[in-house]
């Protein structure tokens, strides 16, 4: 039994109407042959997957973990043959280049599916989570040789792949990563030292281990800049015959929650490796794996809203308790109404669906830039890479930050069976929360985000706010208190931003970042919405009539927080004190 | 090892210098005889049984959890030797009545005691949570044969209490319940039906478990005005003898957090009780527990948030990443400094004290309201029943959301570590999650408040308004910003409280109701530091000085939330549609 639904409905409207892709793609090189027949017909196959294979596994996963055995490290059942359908079905090369064997698809339907891998049972979307960044990484950087040995078994979905990165006393601060990386005869690498928090370090799915490793070289200077990337399979091959290479899953961590995802700690005791991209540029070599990671990321934090959303959706029209004070018109009142009828549990379903709806036009949108940036090539591309640069840590830290604060509120509505495991929704907040954390935590992509608006003035940001602007005018007739707050929006923020950018207090953007950083994500929503309304308007279909319900909510019940943050980026001008670990 | 330490420099400053509430024991009759030095004394012996007894159980508690088997429960390793030895320092008799066996102390110490074992042990803190309700339940409504043959056992801790009141189809809406009671000859009842979630419904600590029941008679009337409350032992007690009462636990829950916490099943056929109260009163009596268990459980609250706060400052102070851009006076620049120095950790460490010792001081401050009117005695205590009433479920949903979200900004400083069971951090954010959600849920709560607001035109509310203009006002010489915000905070909830009385749409107050509720807490918040800040200025101790930089920071990074509190209460006036499960 599935507990969970692929909103195939929705896609397709942003995939369609929203965005218009098939449009694009039709003029797109790359992408000619493919229409949105065939994109509704991918989704529609990755939904079954995800519905049939996956979301069944997703309770049980969480309540067996990873069992680590000398070395070994066993996932819960039914993970590794759900892994071998996945690769049967081909979906590791959906959009691996064709050149390299894959599918060449573009990212827009990627960041479906894997939004919909998340939500049906994050833990097992952990093991392939990075196949597709460390795919670009070695095609980008790697030598040829390398690739041609190691990109076909990640195309096929042979291998997989993980990013070391992480060591006990380097977490954010990757400068401070020891990992040694001596040269040895031959082109080849000796690398010792111990990563922790390696996601799918050691598992029962996959012959080969590709471990994309940061390690410091001899000669390497102190800090980030004298980080260098490694290529460190797990097995090494030679002559048709394979050896153990010097790596060794030493544990595997208990945590909150992706209890079915191993976690794994990892020791290089002279293993074998090669370098990828050149020496001591390992921080902009991960950065390609990582940018892509952080969007991918952001969208398990759709992937929860999403399941949240279902979850309540279908206990809110089922559980009833009380009279309502109101209903829905024609219904008859009742002495017991669904609970749906509540107002703080309309406020829930109302809220859960604006900002699911809200962020997946936003993700896929940012996912169709990136397509887009692919046509335009090398050169072409720079004002879209401007752009998705500027989006991608609001992705990664406003959807991750949303998924989590969603399920809590879908499970409040549950009242005390939202607590017990049977509910299933406990376990999507217990998901959901790591997002906040991985692949730098929220507070790193505030600074990130800061530090890309200062760099350039908030010219790249004020590109955004026109953005924005535009569909503010197109509403002007037709919905003037929308067009109204979305100009007051972009002036506060661009008020803000010019605050920031010509701060005297050194410390001042640091103590604003991460209320900036959900300003910008409120922003972004508000322009999905606005984008969404002419869309939906004279249409009978009861979809848009909901999606119309669903912005008003958002322009009169949600969008007021922008006040809230920009008084709160005015607030940090204080100096803000420090207290230390006194007796008390 | 214990990772717990109780904050008793801040308890002292709050009961001796905040509330000055040795000047009032020492003028009201039944405490004469308590000074400052007897209740540090009291809250030392505490503090060491919180620290040594119950947190070195807490995470085993949780990975053991209790277990089930054929009707008996099994609590965690240690937790019923534990209740022991609470029993054995005679902890449950803290504030019952002297004629009853009690050491009749003020709940202020009583409160005091509860947050430390919350913050200690959550999941066992449950067991003893409803005994003191339940004293007064029945030390007030039971006939005095009922009385004399149960009161002692709750004072003495010989037995155990529980309330029964959720069944599955009535949570929120006890209206539903429909568990029987039909009277038996000779003076008893005959209670059959299931009841759900009953927190420590079976144990092995005590001999006796007292379950406080929620049914109804024969003859009784639809809805939640049909209640009747019944006393139904576990064991009933005959000439010596003793014989299985018809209650049975059917199974425990598995649950989130508090794993500790046996929460049971129970199936009552043909069980004995006697009624407490008159007929169909039922409601009424169980609201002489649930004031008080509503007070205790914003209390848990409160204990989470501390454990939050020191388990942040002590890894903030430990744990070493990058180079920060500013740093306390006099500590020289370093390649990389304690976290505690980043902007956003700083503000998080802020936020955890400015926001865990204002509920310090407002949790106690209505502790020390109740005793007052204890003293005052029936009919002469209105004016502060009535504040006491307006405060209760602020301080149960205020309390409790933030135990909940400063437990996860805590994690989040964490990093990676945070979501690990070993760092406890977790732990914390499971365990606080319930008590957003039990006895009554934080909406519940919302529309308890709203209510009493309505029900006296606002008057009741005007009045804690005029409490914190006071504060303002004695602030405006030495702290003219402070004194300023508080006066436009105590207008703008003025103004909406305004809204909410006048409303001409029936159905705005309910979509107002969270957000006024949290203004509400805010305001109280503001309150506490108001009155702080004077009781520091001119110390030169550091713990004055810290409360004066967190008060710095309470005004100038938190309060500004007001205002969108105030924004979103005067949005909910746009209707709030209906949207429906359709397809996605």
């Amino acid at each position: 039994m599935s507990n969970y639904n692929p909103p195939l409905r929705d896609m397709q409207f942003i995939i369609e109407e929203w965005l218009e892709a098939p449009l694009d793609w039709a003029g797109w090189e790359r992408h000619s042959d493919l229409d949105a027949e065939l994109a509704r017909q991918v989704l529609d196959e990755a939904g079954k997957f995800a519905r049939n294979e996956l979301a069944p596994l997703n309770a049980r996963g969480d309540a067996e973990g990873c069992r680590f055995d000398n070395g070994t490290v066993t996932t819960p059942t039914g993970f590794a043959q759900s892994y071998s359908r996945y690769v049967e079905s081909g979906w590791p090369s959906l959009c691996c280049a064709e050149e390299d064997g894959g599918q060449g698809l573009p990212q827009l339907l990627n960041v479906a599916l894997l939004e919909m891998l998340a939500s049906a049972n994050h833990a097992w979307a952990m093991y392939p989570g990075i196949a597709q960044g460390a795919y670009e990484c070695l095609s980008e950087l790697a030598e040829p040789w390398l690739k041609e040995r190691y990109l076909p078994l990640i195309v096929s979905g042979e291998a997989l792949a993980t990013m070391c990165i992480t060591e006990p006393q380097a977490g954010s601060d990757i400068g401070l990563i020891r990992m040694r990386a001596e040269p040895e005869p031959g082109g080849s690498y000796r690398l010792d030292g111990n990563k922790i928090f390696i996601s799918g370090g050691e598992q029962d799915m996959t012959g080969n281990i590709l471990h994309l490793v940061l390690a410091r070289l001899p000669d390497a200077p102190p800090g980030s800049r004298g980080l260098s990337l490694f290529l460190v399979p797990k097995w090494l091959e030679q002559d048709g015959e394979r050896e153990h290479n010097g790596v060794h899953c030493t544990g595997i961590e208990h945590k909150m929650g992706i209890r079915g995802s191993a976690t794994c700690s990892l020791s290089f005791e002279g293993a074998t490796g090669w370098l990828v991209g050149e020496p001591h540029t390992g921080l902009k070599a991960m950065f390609v794996m990582m940018n892509s990671a952080r969007l991918h990321v952001g969208l398990q934090g759709l992937g929860h809203a999403e399941k949240a959303l279902q979850a309540a959706t279908g206990y809110a029209a089922e559980r009833r308790q009380m009279r309502a004070v109101s209903r829905p018109a024609g219904v008859e009142p009742a002495t017991v109404d669904p609970i749906g009828y509540h107002a703080p549990v309309r406020h829930t379903l109302l809220e859960l669906r604006a900002v699911t709806e809200g962020m997946r036009a936003l993700g896929y949108w940012t996912a169709h830039m990136l397509d887009a940036m692919h046509q335009a090539g090398e050169g072409m591309d720079a004002p879209l890479k401007q752009r998705v640069a500027l989006l991608t840590p609001v992705i990664k830290a406003f959807f991750s930050e949303q998924g989590f604060s969603l399920s809590s509120k879908s499970l409040q509505m549950f009242g005390g069976y939202g607590y017990m495991n049977e509910y299933g929704i406990e376990q999507t907040l217990r998901d959901s929360r790591i997002v906040m954390i991985y692949e730098g935590t929220n507070e790193i992509q505030a600074n990130d985000l800061l530090r890309k608006v200062l760099a350039d003035g908030g010219q790249g940001l004020r590109e955004l706010l026109a953005l924005v602007r535009d569909e503010g005018r197109c509403l002007a007739s037709s919905f003037p208190a929308y067009a109204d707050r979305l100009d007051t929006l972009c002036d506060a923020q661009d008020e803000v931003m010019g605050m920031l950018v010509d701060h005297q207090d050194a410390e001042y953007p640091y103590r604003a970042a991460g209320n900036f950083l959900r300003l910008t994500g409120l922003l972004l929503l508000a322009y999905t919405w606005a984008r969404t309304v002419p869309k939906c308007v004279d249409r009978k279909d009861a979809f848009y009539r909901e999606k119309l319900d669903t912005a008003d909510f958002f322009f009169n019940y949600l969008l007021p927080e922008y006040r809230y943050r920009v008084d709160l980026i005015k607030a940090a001008a204080s100096p803000m004190p420090f207290v230390g670990p006194e007796e008390r």
